[in-house]
């Protein structure tokens, strides 16, 4: 019998955070690409438009003139999903027709003045201010909300309507599904084993060294052995932090020196400003906050489409919607060594 | 208090069958859109291209020459993401790290020898031998893998690599993430109630009447009260049918028909060949063939990107990716009449 290859041989893995598998066929990179290309990313952006509402001075949809802001800037998003009055649909009459409340805000968070940068080209004060400005929103809606959900959508491939460094923050009266996927296998992790399900993961990471991208004294980027997107990570602290305002101000600074590193890495890559959405996911907030969520560890996510190029993206279509996710090329060949990502990547991804 | 009305108050509703919530949020329709708009779709493709692999008489990648087909042609996909011959990765040695043996075939079906038609340009009887090809493979494949997931990629937006009519069959040695969602759902409720979720699901559609696209003798097509994509439908016989081999030539017949219909009302609403993944879902095969299965009802899902014209897309990025799917129109706001689909969809659509 043939030796398993995991490069060489397709299997099924599992994401034990968000109870799914993932197929992985990593001899698929080599089928050609005839399908669709997108449009080339590089744009120029000017550093400020009077007429793009996210800039400094300009005037928003509902008419409110943005401050002159030198920093960040947080401000309620003039077509919000969710909104603070909804009623309630009332009791379902039947089980196949549920329908609940769904309460919320959503903000949009100008990441700096100018538009033409983005994270990794911002300095890394620029960026702990940032971290610091994530820090300060899931505290205030925490207070209200049960689930504060950061995430940055970047590229137009990615749906992102507007080229100016913003993220979005969308609070919610419910626990989302992710959100509830994530506690519900935290929690059986914690009560099974003693201890979060991601502290032991990033602790075996460290120690097989297999799907590493980036360390620094306070945290780890890795490619998830669960990985779904061609070049998906995971960055997490290695101290025991539940939500982002728990982070020290040495935590904070060097979270925005690896964000910087592994965001600079990515447009690298394909020496393009590199596509992607992310988000953030802690502990539950809200009135329950106080209750006890040990199991839960602080983590970001980045999932970015891009697979072969700056202009030849993955499609989760077809099988992916239909029956299950599945990936060209394994994690762990996108992660050999650390230093040397970038080169890595780029062989795997021209092979 | 405001009454709740479920086109302008946003909510959360439950999909019991896949066990997904998602956020229903009318109102968002409003916001403008500046993000990317896809390429135009009206490419002339020409009737025969010698150098396309899926055509009449044409070379593949592996050296093989294509017979003249005149009907319906399958063949193995020469990038297949599943092989029949994959070793095990063996036992996995520990709980966060687990791999699973993933074998299978890929085979690609082309419904007709001319590459400049779709399906809805296609003759009822032309659309009759593709249903009938699909039953010939699913139990040719069901004879020995659990799962044959039959799925069409239709249009570049939806990674499409090839214009030329045709449609995918995977099978697999393990039940795929979505087919286990939909059998424990679809097991449970027929625990729960003593008859199949979709019957009941179906029976209750034609009595509200509010999701309807389009009824025939045999089949329903609606809009499901958990839509996630915009043009989203469901497409479900009325008799209780556990696989696609199992329908009556008269089913068949009605199903190239409705298939027909819907296609060409997809096709009317931007005036584009419209794009979408589409899949079919029937009782798992293989060995355990013969067990009881009559939780489960035959079914397609459609699952089109279009959001408000031919070039501008729903993009599942951020919040989705991150938290949960989400869509800016309600269900109902689609399906008002099933006769006046399209001039719904439109007006909807450019509100
Ligand atoms: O097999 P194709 O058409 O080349 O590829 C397409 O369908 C596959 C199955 O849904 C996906 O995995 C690919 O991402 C997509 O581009
Ligand atoms: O809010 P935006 O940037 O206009 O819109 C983008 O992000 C949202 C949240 O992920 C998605 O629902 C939209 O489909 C996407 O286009």
């Amino acid at each position: 019998a043939t030796a398993f290859r995991a490069s060489e041989h397709q299997h099924i893995r599992y994401n034990p955070l968000q109870d799914e598998w993932v197929l992985v066929s990593a001899h698929r990179m080599k089928r050609p690409w005839q399908g669709q290309v997108e449009p080339s990313l590089l744009k120029t952006v000017p550093r400020h438009d009077p007429h793009n509402p996210l800039c400094p001075g300009a005037t928003r949809a509902n008419g409110e003139v943005n401050p002159h802001y030198d920093g960040t800037f947080l401000f309620d998003n003039d077509f919000p999903a969710l909104q603070p009055d909804a009623p309630n649909p009332g009791p379902s009459d039947h089980p196949l027709f549920q329908a609940e409340a769904a309460r919320g805000v959503c903000k949009v968070m100008c990441f700096h003045p100018w538009s033409d940068v983005t994270l990794p080209l911002m300095s890394v004060p620029e960026i702990r201010a940032v971290v610091d400005a994530w820090a300060s929103v899931i505290e205030e809606l925490g207070a209200q909300y049960p689930w504060v959900q950061i995430f940055e959508n970047k590229g137009a491939m990615m749906g992102c309507s507007n080229p100016h460094p913003h993220c979005q923050v969308w609070a919610s009266s419910f626990l989302p599904d992710v959100a509830q996927r994530e506690e519900r296998s935290q929690q059986a992790y914690q009560s099974q084993h003693g201890e979060p399900l991601l502290m032991e993961y990033g602790r075996q990471e460290l120690l097989r060294k297999e799907r590493l991208v980036l360390t620094s004294e306070h945290w780890l980027v890795l490619v998830p052995f669960w990985a779904v997107w061609p070049f998906q990570t995971l960055l997490l602290p290695r101290r025991h932090v539940r939500r982002l305002p728990e982070l020290t101000s040495a935590e904070r600074d060097d979270l925005a020196s690896i964000m910087k590193k592994l965001l600079t890495k990515y447009d690298n890559l394909f020496e393009t400003s590199f596509p992607y959405s992310m988000g953030w996911h802690g502990a539950p907030t809200g009135s329950e906050a106080g209750a006890n969520w040990d199991h839960w560890q602080l983590h970001a996510h980045y999932y970015p489409p891009l697979l072969r190029s700056a202009t030849v993206r993955k499609f989760m279509v077809g099988y992916e919607m239909l029956a299950q996710a599945q990936r060209d090329l394994t994690p762990e060949q996108m992660s050999s060594s650390y230093s040397g990502l970038s080169r890595v990547l780029v062989a795997v991804a021209t092979a």
